[in-house]
């Protein structure tokens, strides 16, 4: 069936939030980690990392207008640094309960039980639970004028993962990692690995790789 | 283990573009549709769409820096329509060989055998073997000053997907649309739904949804 853009914007508010937010299909599902100066922590799911690229590493990420209080935005403008987590089906119940609406007070660590790590000279913590976790400093921080979302762009620090996921081409296997995907606000999926592709030249089948 | 950024700097070129393209989990996975103003049609393959708005509803997409020539930029800079194409296991290699350069005067869909689907008043071509298309409007052209790269903003016009796949809350059941995710620059995989979960409140644990 095919729905055109007035159909779309009929929709009741969280029907239409369900359906735009599947539209682009299996999300990234990182839990953000930041830090207020003092040290007060705040951990939030998010599913809008894209790559930007790889020399310098420069990963981009979505958030909402700061209008409302943000306090992930606020802690990174503060910091000038933040924790991206890798979600596994172990803690993604808790990754979920991250976006309940807390107030500052509340580190969203103690309410969902995940553990805080801080490493040195770098004040945002990861999560100890996750099993990639990449530390990124605020390059860029671009308001989208068409809705006030702001377009975050961090380059990448440090990098924390198990050294068996990392194969010599520089892949990193994701699924033996554990991490998992989101469709949707809420449908969480594991990955089930098909196959790898040949780099693609024209005039050249691409090859499964082994 | 920890790799820190003048580690990840001093990695060969392709290895660090391998291991960066992993960092943000795995990723939505769409084909381009575009067409220049003579019906001239180009596909390509992205994986860097994020969801921006739902009211009016709105994605962001990241594109290389122009300077080498790109078909699919400039064919929505002429147009200021595109497609984004969901990729099913039947079309991942299809959809993976239009990665590869080609010539301008070559139509990937013609290199792979995919099919240009039309639709009236709409200058961009569906993907007909996809099983989710959406239609969209240039609105926004983001130059990220950090390298060159472009961040498109597109509001959706219309969206052509199986009605069984939509369900009664606004959720599309992208795995039963046969939707596919990528790791990294090459590893496709299928997803497999573990739950989805209720909205999240402070004080109150989430429930998987049946």
């Amino acid at each position: 069936m095919i729905l055109e853009s007035k159909d779309i914007s009929e929709m009741p508010k969280r029907t239409r939030a369900a359906f735009v937010n599947s539209l682009s299909g299996f999300k990234g599902l990182n839990l953000l980690g930041t830090a207020t100066s003092d040290g007060q922590t705040n951990l939030s799911v998010v599913s809008s990392v894209v790559h930007l690229g790889s020399n310098p590493a420069l990963l981009g990420m979505v958030m909402r207008p700061p209008s409302v209080p943000r306090h992930s935005y606020e802690n990174i403008k503060e910091t000038g640094v933040y924790t991206l987590n890798h979600v596994s089906s172990e803690i993604v119940e808790q990754a979920h309960q991250t976006s309940a609406r807390y107030e500052r007070e509340v580190s969203e660590f103690d309410a969902t039980g995940l553990t805080p790590l801080f490493s040195e000279n770098f004040d945002a913590p990861a999560v100890k639970e996750s099993a990639i976790s990449i530390g990124l400093s605020l390059k860029e921080d671009m308001e989208i004028a068409l809705n006030g979302c702001r377009f975050m762009i961090g380059e990448v620090q440090w990098v924390r993962f198990p050294e068996e996921a990392l194969l010599k081409d520089g892949y990193l296997d994701l699924q033996q990692a554990g991490t998992i995907t989101v469709a949707g606000l809420d449908g969480y999926h594991a990955a089930e690995k098909l196959f790898r592709l040949s780099y693609a030249k024209p005039h050249q089948p691409v090859r499964k790789l082994s």
